[in-house]
């Protein structure tokens, strides 16, 4: 379909139970806190991928989850919503009246559709306040980016299974789980073996915290209840657009992508929505899988690399993560086939108002 | 979970693009047209997972479908009807005003939800009033029934690599490709090598052609533009209540597998529908996929098998089709768990009632 002198591949994540590849630390992170006693876990979700592997995960080992769903994604994927409930979990629209973080939103703002940060508040207040519940995170931090670099640790001996390296690597950005899952064991190779994998995190340009934010100390959630993160962010108040990818709808990046990309070993990218819905389709007619819009945003970055090849005359080797299926995204696909997507435009007075707001550490 | 002595394997077809077992068929329906020069398909879809194959099929050899999807499935399941979008197909909530079928039923109700009886007749009118298009059909006639050997071709040398042969092989029942695709061989090895497995058709209690219907001449569709075929029927005229299994919905019966009932080669059970989802809802808990509500037919057989072993104190190994998953079906989980669903008893003089409005050929 491209006519590209590239090669591409792709680790497919979409054919896990609860369709990503989220279970990869949703079942380490249930396991752990079952050899600890626990009974509950609170936790949130933006497009419901993490929610129902956290799901999925708790039931095994039967343990209570109560997950706080960005209202947003509650409203235009209640399907995300049962699958966790078919699994056992309870789901409340975020922000909700159960908890102070929400409770302050909602008297700001009755109408509020919620954002990642917030959702984050709430399931954090929620173990806070609970002797029994600990709080679960399906990103951003180190044990649950290491975990997912189960990922690329298969990918590595999938490729030496082709008889080839990739020269580029590449996966969607939220908070950095899918990013390093994939990327981490191909870094090491540059690292220990001198090898020269470009890595490219590719993020959406109405929520640009890697290619237009500030390397600084800020906060995971909104409200301001998690440890300083030294990470890129764009500021922890910044309201992300209503963009079809509620797993990237996220103001920060975790702190181990963030120091690598500062230090220049790892690139960013960033693609409008509408140019990751057409890269999306592109690979549902030519692939037959319907990926997720989060993984449309990799795609269209694999996209624009084939593209440089066939320009360059160059055959470089693609690999990119086909972190989840797009069955419970089909409203977004409806929209953007039937011409009512539109594009959100970021201006840099916007990403300075929000970054003016901050008051956390300069790094 | 069932702390039953039986042994327990599926053949899972739920990882298909399209969720289910119909790319089986739909792919060799679209290459064999695509040989024959045709350049235009129309087709009916109950569920929307047989559409959601052949719109996926016939993207591959880039040729034009248009689909009539049973009213109450487009209303209910519009995430599957995007998915035929998705892949380039047209899609028409049936009964349409675009065929003088179509017209004719909603000029008696104008509210008619639709049946696949009636979406049947819609898509042949489409094929038998244009020179260029022709129609396709997922299920119940022979050559379906053969493509989707493929099933039981593979898990009988499944089977033997996992060093045993089952004792009962069990799959959903609407037209009747779901079952022969997976038991036709297992039937072979009956017939030829005398083995005695067991092969078990599961149908919906509220339409229940092959346990309490008649084994006559009837027609495929609800107008009688198909071919008389010798099946078990509740009378083309049925109109099978609104149970969340669109596939199973249909009043007739494939003529292989109903003279194979008929001499009894083969088994039929019926489930009502609230048990169908109790035996769906345990499986998802403990195996992690979600199956679809046809598919939970099948496993609402093997339980009751499962528990007979326990009963008895023998161990039988017990195979059956995984059809295909559940991740369009959300809304019917929902209504499940919520305590909405409720049961569809159908009365012998209502199947009665039917039957006597057919002037088709007895046998």
């Amino acid at each position: 379909a491209l006519d590209t002198p590239a090669r591409i591949y792709y680790k497919n994540e979409s054919v896990s139970p609860s369709g990503s590849h989220k279970p990869n630390t949703a079942i380490p992170q249930a396991y752990y806190n079952k050899m600890e006693g626990v009974h509950k876990i609170s936790t949130e979700t933006g497009a419901g991928q993490w929610g129902s592997a956290l799901a999925f995960a708790c039931n095994i080992f039967d343990i209570d989850l109560e997950v706080f769903m960005v209202k947003i994604s509650y409203n235009d994927k209640p399907y995300r919503k049962t699958m966790m409930n078919t699994w056992g979990a309870k789901v409340h629209a975020s922000p909700s009246e159960l908890t102070d973080a929400g409770r302050a939103i909602l008297s700001e703002d009755p109408n509020s559709p919620g954002s990642l940060g917030i959702a984050i508040s709430e399931a954090i207040e929620i173990a806070a306040k609970s002797e029994e519940t600990k709080y679960s995170l399906g990103s951003v931090l180190n044990h649950v980016l290491l975990h997912q670099t189960i990922i690329g640790q298969e990918a590595v001996k999938q490729m030496e299974m082709a008889g080839e390296m990739p020269d580029i690597v590449i996966a969607p950005f939220g908070g950095g789980s899918n990013f390093a899952g994939l990327c981490f064991p191909f870094l090491r190779l540059n690292f220990e073996e001198g090898q020269n994998i470009r890595c490219i995190a590719s993020e959406p340009s109405s929520v640009p915290k890697l290619t237009r934010g500030e390397f600084r100390y800020d906060f995971g959630d909104t409200i301001g209840m998690t440890p300083l993160i030294p990470m890129y962010t764009l500021g922890h108040h910044f309201v992300p657009a209503p963009i079809h990818a509620g797993g990237l709808r996220y103001h920060g990046a975790g702190a181990i992508v963030s120091q690598l990309l500062h230090d220049k070993l790892i690139e960013a990218k960033s693609h409008d929505n509408l140019e990751v819905f057409e890269a999306g389709l592109l690979f549902a007619k030519t692939e037959g899988i319907i990926p997720a819009p989060e993984t449309n945003h990799a795609i269209a970055s694999v996209i624009a690399e084939a593209k440089r090849c066939k320009e360059e005359g160059v055959s470089k080797t693609i690999l990119f993560n086909l972190s989840g299926h797009g069955n419970f995204d089909m409203k977004a696909y409806e929209e953007y086939l039937s011409g009512k997507l539109h594009k959100f435009e970021i201006s840099d007075e916007e990403i300075k108002a929000s970054l003016d707001k901050l008051e956390t550490p300069k790094i």
